[in-house]
């Protein structure tokens, strides 16, 4: 049911690490959600993403393509599979 | 009545130490909560969970799966046992 | 009236220090209010208590049991002796 | 008029200093305020309080007795003579 | 017109500096103001004045007299000469 | 689909870096948008633009030109191609 | 049609640094803007003007002369020439 398992993850953003190259979804403060694939990432939590679409209420308001997401803007990020 | 006795934890991050691997509630400051099986944490109070749900009074939005919570986003996190 | 004398403490988190193992107050930026037994915080005010119970306008809202609360969440604790 | 004069406090934090042990009036971010005797303050502006009463519009809310208040939801501090 | 000609000020703070001792006016992001004499500040722009009252939409709420400002609640400080 | 192929970005400011001297989007907290050339940022992401212009809801508020945007007023920046 | 030639500004404050002694329009959290001759700042983005209004929906409210703008307080600086 889940690809890591138990505490086999030591840290947070290990789990960032290993959705490297692969679909997220990330929900922001302003209650909007960007979709992507997760092409980097850092202590901040700054992400970049490609193939990105901002969408609010699960209606895409604008495809950004590439798009940088400031970290404090994040609320959480959750591969998508 | 409670699995920790007294001072026995000697800093708040025990807690979540000792939570690892269980399931937990987070309230977040948007007003919602998720509920997961905690897999990691850091100092920043950034959270790794799997099984992950996000809800909002009680009900279910959004079953997340693996998620990381930016912990600057967390009011507070608690053991569901 | 008070349990401190005056200038007998020093610094603001002898408080919290002297209030370890007792039933505090604890109110959030978010308008609700935590009761529990302080077990322990730290130099962000990171807090753990235990027995918890959150509460809205002095209604229990969710007993939480042990809980991990964020310190920059929190607008004030107060020993309720 | 004033018991400071002119520049001869040389830092913001020397008035928190001389008013240690009198009544200060604390406003909050949230619109509340709260009296009580200063008992202690440190650098991020954390204070404690003796006899302490939250107040919302002039009306008192609730005594508080003893408590800390977390700095970064503090206004202002003003000695009330 | 200006009795800082020009790039004579080298950094923000020296504005503050030579308004030491003279009427300010404190614009806060709670929307309401504050005047008073300026007795001291620090890197933080916390602030202490004299003689202080508070408005809100230009009438006195409250004489405070002496007051602590916290610099992160300040949006500006303009000498009212 | 994409001019960054898979991870060969290794961190989020290689998006920025390689957006200097294109058009970019930039999405505001306070719901603003503003486009323009980049033409430089910094760690913090702040940002200065030429010919830009501030948007709300589309339409176009201000033509600002040359601007400087502080970093933590900032959602997104993508490269508008 | 700029007089920054494309990447000839290597980081944000050259344009602040540029702009020292004209006119500039600042736009802040709260809604106002502020227009004013830039005197100095800071890596804060702590500001200082003279001359300096401060304008609501492009109306002034309040002519400030000389002022000190707190950094955290600004979204964007823009010079008006």
């Amino acid at each position: 049911m889940s690809e890591n398992g138990g505490n086999s993850l030591a840290r947070p953003l290990d789990l960032l690490n290993s959705a490297k190259g692969k679909m997220v979804l990330i929900e922001l403060k302003n209650g909007h959600s960007i979709t992507g694939k997760l092409v980097a990432f850092d202590v901040h939590i700054n992400v970049t993403l490609e193939n990105a679409e901002e969408k609010k209420d699960n209606d895409t308001m604008r495809k950004l393509g590439n798009v940088f997401v400031r970290g404090d803007t994040i609320i959480l990020v959750s591969p998508t599979v």
